[in-house]
Parts: structure tokens; sequence; C-alpha cells
């Protein structure tokens, strides 16, 4: 049985283009980029040249990409630092959402015990935020903002540049978590008003273990993991050379197809989202217009995710009811409860990400078979054969 | 001209296992372990087998394996986690050594800032400790003995069951830097009393950006990267599978041949240090007896570390004059000056650090050509014409 992979933003295969690259520095050039010889400064001279491509993509300095070992680091590390820097200036108010990924969310958590004050503000039912709410959100002591740049689960693309132009006009830092938007969307910090972005790698047919802090210059980074000279002195640990240069070619490759893949995934996601939806007693999660082009999430009435999942994947079909990140708790997801679903229907959610490697006849495969296993799951359900009959009410 | 590469204590050359290892879960096998589907479940599979094949290792539990991104987060982790156990106790005294890495001595400093009292016992002349000297350290508020296991830049092996012994005797917890010895001397956690153990995989021939903390059962860990649920909770960040199986499958292979290696690896380095010894004006560092088996350090008078480096660069050999980790500093190895080096003397020196891969033909090669070097750098150094002439004093 072929198998159909669409769970993408969980993460992603890698590309031959990333492994190609990785391999020389996996064989060849071992060397530690801090050594003086020259099997040291063939690895300097990629990890330099590694630096220059991602700070290209992202339309920065290279002085201003830190690497980390992923997302998640990238998050805690943007975060730590503005708290530090809001320490000194006697400012400990940040705002950010109530959807972020938990790398957000914990690291939030622990700031707030050390006397942080951290407002999440409310999603609404689309997942997103508008740049009046953090206009009316900030105050005289806010040092940060930090908002999504999309939805890891619903999908929805957050209005970044708005949020930034506030936040610079009240001279407060702008930081996005833009796990699921390097590669996929169009990103130039200056033009957005970023001043700190966080991404990991795998999320763009990359290496896993890797990921960037992009920190405009000025801003003083603190460091998460301490050691070494490494990264200016800001992220200790031997650079993950062959990690880098995988990385900065993958990123290269996305964003030079940005306009190509994103035009073919929508059409695919289109096609998913009109199919699934006509399925009875179910709703489309997240903004149907500024969305990830990747991203399908619907809810089914009367349905575990779990149980769809594992229908699924009998017939070949790799999905997800949410994050992966969090696939081991039975909570229904944070992000859908904030989207305000109920607890109820939040447990029947079904996510497919898609990228440019799925194809029509994957997508016309998955059309067919999901709407028998929907039906079957309700068959077997007592709570929806009240729903039926009357006995119960129907959410959707 | 061939490349002869004896600087395995900065980084080593992967070896063909763990690349093999690692292929297929670069190539195919790409999935998140946190993902139901059959991709996610054959990545999950993998990420337990690595856990129990690195538990055998080192006689632990797979349970008490962390996966870290290196050796550095292991340290900074090992470190915050028994802190927090302390302040949890009322138990704020914290003993290390003078020569740790700076993952470790960072680390510190920043928890002295937070109020803990750190007391780094003092090394000596051959670059060591005694467990007597952690037995009069201990007080009543001790809540941590760190040492290393054996020191990157002097070899020096530390009598790690001993001082194990001693902090169980008196209830304090004990943690070790094991970067360097890992996959080249026998560990064994539970018969050398260790309760935490650091780690990096790219010392002992597997991938960068990978490491582990062994914590033993009970030891509660404190998140150094918040995030999802990976790792029990205690480690954000999808888990980098490739990486993780590499460093099982080379540390497997590493553990598997300590002796031989170890037998082949320290008669190369005591020719080095016996041939290299002989020059005028020079002195070995560390202990010769209690040694890695790859490790060779000398200083020589009236040299500039960094000069011979370039030198012996042009004739192919890759060296060192300290840790990798510190080169961009110009400020002479706080190792050398922990072991009672003057700074002049501790300016003049060279680290040799050898592996299974290198050969006879090697060491006869770097022992023809260093002396010569040697020879010539002295002859162009005013300092060292005056020490000849007698108008300055020879320190060695």
């Amino acid at each position: 049985m072929k198998t159909i992979y669409m769970d993408n933003a969980a993460t992603t295969k890698m590309s031959r283009t990333a492994i190609d690259a990785m391999l020389p520095y996996m064989e060849e050039h071992y060397g530690n980029p801090s050594s003086l010889h020259t099997v040291g400064q063939i690895a300097a001279e990629a990890l330099d040249k590694a630096r220059e491509d991602v700070a290209a993509c992202l339309g920065c300095k290279a002085s201003e990409i830190t690497f980390t070992s992923g997302g998640s680091e990238a998050d805690n590390q943007a975060l730590i630092s503005a708290a530090k820097i809001g320490e000194r200036k006697g400012k400990k108010h940040i705002i950010s959402t109530a959807f972020e990924h938990h790398a957000m969310l914990h690291t939030l958590e622990k700031l707030a015990k050390q006397g942080f004050d951290i407002e999440l503000l409310p999603v609404g039912k689309t997942g997103t935020i508008t740049a009046e709410q953090v206009k009316n959100a900030i105050r005289e002591d806010t040092i940060l903002v930090s908002t999504m740049y999309a939805n890891n689960e619903v999908g929805s693309v957050l209005p970044i540049a708005e949020i930034g132009a506030i936040c610079h006009e009240k001279g407060v830092l702008f930081h996005t978590d833009a796990v699921q938007a390097t590669g996929h969307l169009h990103i130039n910090v200056v033009e957005q008003n970023i001043d700190m972005l966080s991404f990991s790698s795998h999320k763009f047919h990359g290496p896993k273990g890797i990921g960037v802090l992009y920190a405009k210059k000025g801003i003083l980074l603190t460091n998460v993991i301490e050691g070494g000279a490494q990264e200016r002195g800001k992220r200790g640990g031997t650079e993950n050379i062959p990690a880098i240069v995988g990385m900065a070619a993958a990123l290269k490759e996305a964003c030079a197809h940005i306009d190509e893949y994103s035009k073919k995934v929508s059409a695919l996601r289109d096609q998913l989202i009109d199919g699934l939806s006509k399925i009875p007693h179910s709703v489309v999660n997240g903004d149907l217009k500024n969305r990830l082009p990747g991203n399908v999430n619907l809810c089914f009435e009367g349905i575990e995710g779990e149980s769809i999942l594992l229908m699924l994947d009998e017939k070949g079909i790799c999905a997800s009811s949410g994050s992966a990140c969090t696939s081991g708790s039975l909570d229904p997801s944070h992000v859908l409860l904030s989207l305000g679903l109920p607890h109820e229907i939040a447990h029947g959610s079904l996510r497919l990400s898609l990228c440019e490697y799925n194809t029509q006849e994957e997508v016309d495969y998955v059309l067919k078979e999901i709407p028998p296993i929907i039906e079957y799951l309700r068959n077997m359900s007592p709570l929806w054969k009240d729903k039926v009959s009357g006995k119960r009410q129907f959410f959707l």
C-alpha cells in the first residue's frame, strides 16, 4: 500500500537537495568551525555561507541570525531575551495569544512565575487576532508582543506586518513564531516590522534538530544554552554544520518556489476542504481566506479524532488530529478550544497538512476514503445514535 | 597533501556506521515520533531502540536517558535541575572544579547570580582532584558535586567512582560532564555512583547536534527548553531521530571496541608524548597515568600556540592549542592556568588528540615535523633570544 503523507505540519520528508547538501559535511568536511586548521576552516566557511543564505531568505543581515537546535529553543530564547530587556527597563508586560505553541505558552508561564505580567489575547472563531486588539492591549510597561505567524493546527495566517507596525509605533518589541510559515509564505522581516522571528528547518524539507532565531541588530540576546563562544557567545555548543548547511539549502529551495508551490498546494487544499465540508455535521476550522497553503482542519461531530487517524492509517493515509507535540495528551487541543469550540467537537478534529509532494491522485483517494470512515465511526457511537434519535442535541 | 587529523577532542570524523544508521531516517523514515500514524510510529520505534542502546552503554535504564541537542545543553540542564532540587531543600552549595568546560562554568556563574554558593576546587599541577578534596568540601547545605570525567584539554581522568562514593555517603547528588570520556572509557553509572552524566555524540564519531543527559530515576529534571510533551515533558522540540539513531550506533560501536582502540591509541599517544617532551624547555601537561587514551598536551616555552598551529596546518597536520570552544579568545586557556602554569607558558600550548583512525605513519610524520617548527619559531622570537642570552629567565 502506498503511503499518503498529509502530516507536513508535524514534520516533512527531507528533500534530496537538503540531504545532498549535508552529506559532504557528514562524510568529509567534519571539522569544528572554531578550529584554526584547514578542516575547521572549511566548516567555518560553510557556516558563514549558510548564515548568509538564511539571512537573504528573511531579508536581514547574516549577523542577525543565531542558529539553535530548533524552533522551540528559538522561541524560548526570544521570550527570555525580551523579558531580560524588559526587566532592565522596568517593563514586565508581555502580550501574546491564547493559541500559541507550547514552546511559547510554557515559557510564558515560566516568566509569569518570575513576576512578568502575561496577557494572552483571545483569537476568536477564525483563529486570528487583529492589529487593533494588539493596539488596545499595549501599555506603558509592555516590553514585547509575540504572536504566531500562522497557527500550526488551524492554519490561520495572522496580520503580521500590521501588528509589527503597531508595535513599532508604540516602541514595543515584536517577535513572531514563524515555524509554520517559513519557507511557505513570503517573509521579509524589515518590511513586516519583525524584531525577532523563530523557525525550524524540518517544516520545509530540511533536517530535524536545527532552527533559527533572527534578532534585529541591537537586541541583546540572553543565552538559553550557556557554553563556548559559538554564535557570538549567545548559544553554546559545537555548531551542527551538516544540519545548518542542509537547512540553508532547503530554505533557499523553498523560498525560490513559494509562489509555484503555494498555488499547487492551495488548490489541493481547497478541494479537500470543499469535499470534506460536505460531510454533514462538520465544520472547517480556521480562517478560509488567510490560511496556510497546506492546511486543512475540520471537526466532525460525534467522533474521536484518534479513531479517524487509526482508520486512515489503515488506508495508508498519514494525518493528525492536531499538533504532534501534544499527541500524548488526552485533552482536546488548546488551539481548538481557544477558537470557542466545545470540548466534544474539539475532540473530533482532523488535520491534513499538505506539501508540494502531494498529488491530485492522493487528494482524490483521500476524498473517497474519509466519508465512509466518518459514517462507520458515527454508526458505532452511542452518542451519535442519541443525537440522530433526538435524545441529544447536535452542536453542528 | 594528506590531512592528518589530530584534533579529535574538538570533533571527530563521522563513522560510516553512524552515517549508514542515519540515512534511512533522513531519506525514508522521516516521521515525527509523536504522530500516531505508521510513518510516525516507525520513528517512535527507532527512538525507543536508540534510547535502549544508549542506556545499555551506560548501564542504566532507558527511562533515565534524555536526548538533548548536545553536551552543552545536557550540562546546563543537569546543573539547573540540581539547583532547583537544592532550592526546594534549602541547600544552595554546589561544588565543582576550576577547569570545567564553559558550558559548566558559565551556568555556574548564572546560578551564583541567583544566590547559589559555588565552590570551585583547585585541580593542582596534574589537572585532577581527589575524592578527599570533595569530602572536605561537602557541607550540610551541599546539593551537588559536579566534576568532569576527563578534562578536554589536558586529558586527565578524574577518580569518578571514588568521588561518587563520597557523594552518596554524604547524601549529595553527583553529576559528571563525560563529554570527553564517553565512548573512550568504560562507564557504568551504577558501579561508579553517578547520578547525572552528560555527553555529546560528535566526540565518538557520531553526528553533531545531539547529546544525552542521564539522570537517575527520582531526579526531577527542570526544562532548559520548554515546549511540547517530548522526552517526558522535560525537553521540548521534535526529536532529532536521524541524529539520535546515528549517535546510538556510534556509541554502541565505540563501546564495543574500547579496550582495542584504547590500546592502539594510547600507544600512539605515548610515542608522541615521549618524542615531543624531548624538545628542550617543554612540559607535558596533565596526568601521565590517568589520562585519556588520545590526549597529548605540551607547552613549549617561548612560543605562541597559534603560530605552531598555523605552521602545522601547512604541513597538513590539524591540531589545537586548547579547547576549540574558546578559540576566538586571545587569553590563555583557563584550564592551563588552573594547573598553575604562568601565562607565558600557557600561551605556548599544543594539543594533539588522537583516535583509532590515526596511524603509526601519521605519528612518525608528526614527530618529524614538529621539532623543526618549534626551533624555527623560537629563532624568530626576540623573547627567546633574550632567554638564550641570559637576559631573561627560563620557566621550564
